[in-house]
């Protein structure tokens, strides 16, 4: 079913916990199943998002299964980092094709590569959809190793519709153009019975669920998900309406999915 | 964090395998954190998409965890059944309130209750949420316990655009509606640049991907996931013009995933 020859080694999607190391001394094995780390146990080569969490992410993953080499002696690449501003406006990536097939040279040599980002699956909601894509241009085989999504245990807890949905991303910063952008998304909810879902950075928790309850109509039911497989982890799903008469706290520390759908 | 009280119980999500039971001697702990199914075996209530495959699900994971009573001890209720044509126009459900409330009445009653569907995740792209939002109005705590999603998985592995992507479900059966439905999809990904995901059931496998590569631009790229996390699961992304010189083999007896993203 592969179009790689045997010769040629799979780039590996190696998931990674959600809570962003911040229980470096947790059990992976309560986030990912057991072979899973097992098989990235195996790989040598190491393309990431950031090298010092991956460092992190393999010594949690050294408690559970013998690593192939010591960490220091992995082969541990970064990403090319895209500009912040274009990953905000989903631009294209920028990086360029000969820095990504640097990065899959050891594959095209025949030995695995995975790929590991800060937190769920890689390319969603995340970095690394370049390598992926070369991935498939130079005909490797690209392997999925099955680990959670935030964005979907949020979506599976608001209890919103799961048969149509769409991710979309970052909010405008700039308060104008995020009202226009809320409202414009609302519109495409109610028309397509769409749940629309976005993400914010901690910090601006607060900023971004006013905006959403300020800007999208009252009968809109609206959810919180917010640092899900977390001991602290909640989610809350009620009208715009219901909000409004809420307490509005939420941690600006902890990471949250926002999920809609129209009336 | 919640807002249920100490003498309500919490509506447990518990993802499955994405192999459909396909390989109900398999071991679970291959899809699955060993402490889900160690959550999971401790509850005594469930609401499932079948019951004949929830007990499957029960045996398994009895092999890894025991169970807190014997399966035959365990109550198991079926959701109600949506109306199939009624799904695929992603129409609002139509079960009553008044079956949800009473599956959701040992919850209220201080007990967990758990929610299973047939693969992946409950209530995204399966059923579950009109249960999960009544969950919510009534107050109760929702846990989504972690687990892969299919659709997430072959997002992963398109390579295509992860930052703004779109569930659509299942396509038209009508043939000219299917075209039309693609074509509209197709525009809205190019404006966006957004990433489209569909499913189709595995024996319209070969005639959908015959519509996409038929009614999409050459320029597009068509991502096909067959059955991720499977032994014979494979993933294959490139253009639309590629797609119509290759070998349009597919599997009717695989789920499959299917993606595009507009040049």
């Amino acid at each position: 079913m592969s179009r790689a020859t045997q010769t040629t080694g799979t780039l590996v999607l190696v998931p990674n916990a959600l809570d962003f190391g911040a229980s470096e001394l947790g059990d992976l094995t309560a986030a990912l199943p057991l072979p899973v780390l097992q098989r990235a146990a195996t790989i040598a080569h190491w393309v990431v998002e950031d090298a010092k969490s991956a460092r992190a992410f393999l010594r949690r993953v050294a408690a559970v299964a013998p690593l192939r080499l010591p960490i220091q002696q992995l082969d541990i690449q970064e990403l090319p980092r895209a500009d912040k501003s274009a990953e905000r406006a989903a631009a294209k990536a920028t990086v360029s094709t000969a820095e990504i097939h640097l990065l899959l040279a050891p594959a095209r040599n025949g030995a695995d590569v995975a790929l590991l980002t800060e937190a769920g699956l890689p390319a969603v909601a995340d970095p690394g959809a370049a390598l992926v894509r070369e991935a498939h241009t130079l005909g490797l085989r690209v392997e999925p190793l099955p680990g959670p999504s935030a964005l979907m245990l949020a979506l599976a807890a608001s209890g919103l519709n799961g048969q149509q949905f769409a991710f979309v991303g970052y909010l405008p910063v700039n308060a104008e153009e995020r009202a226009h952008r809320i409202r414009e998304l609302e519109t495409q909810s109610r028309r397509a019975h769409q749940t629309q879902i976005a993400i914010e950075t901690p910090y601006r928790n607060p900023a971004i669920l006013k905006a959403l309850v300020d800007h999208l109509q009252p009968a809109t039911r609206l959810a919180v998900a917010c640092a899900l497989t977390w001991p602290q982890g909640w989610c809350r799903t009620q009208s715009v309406k219901a909000w409004r008469t809420s307490e509005l706290a939420i941690d600006n520390r902890l990471p949250a999915v926002y999920l809609w759908l129209a009336a």
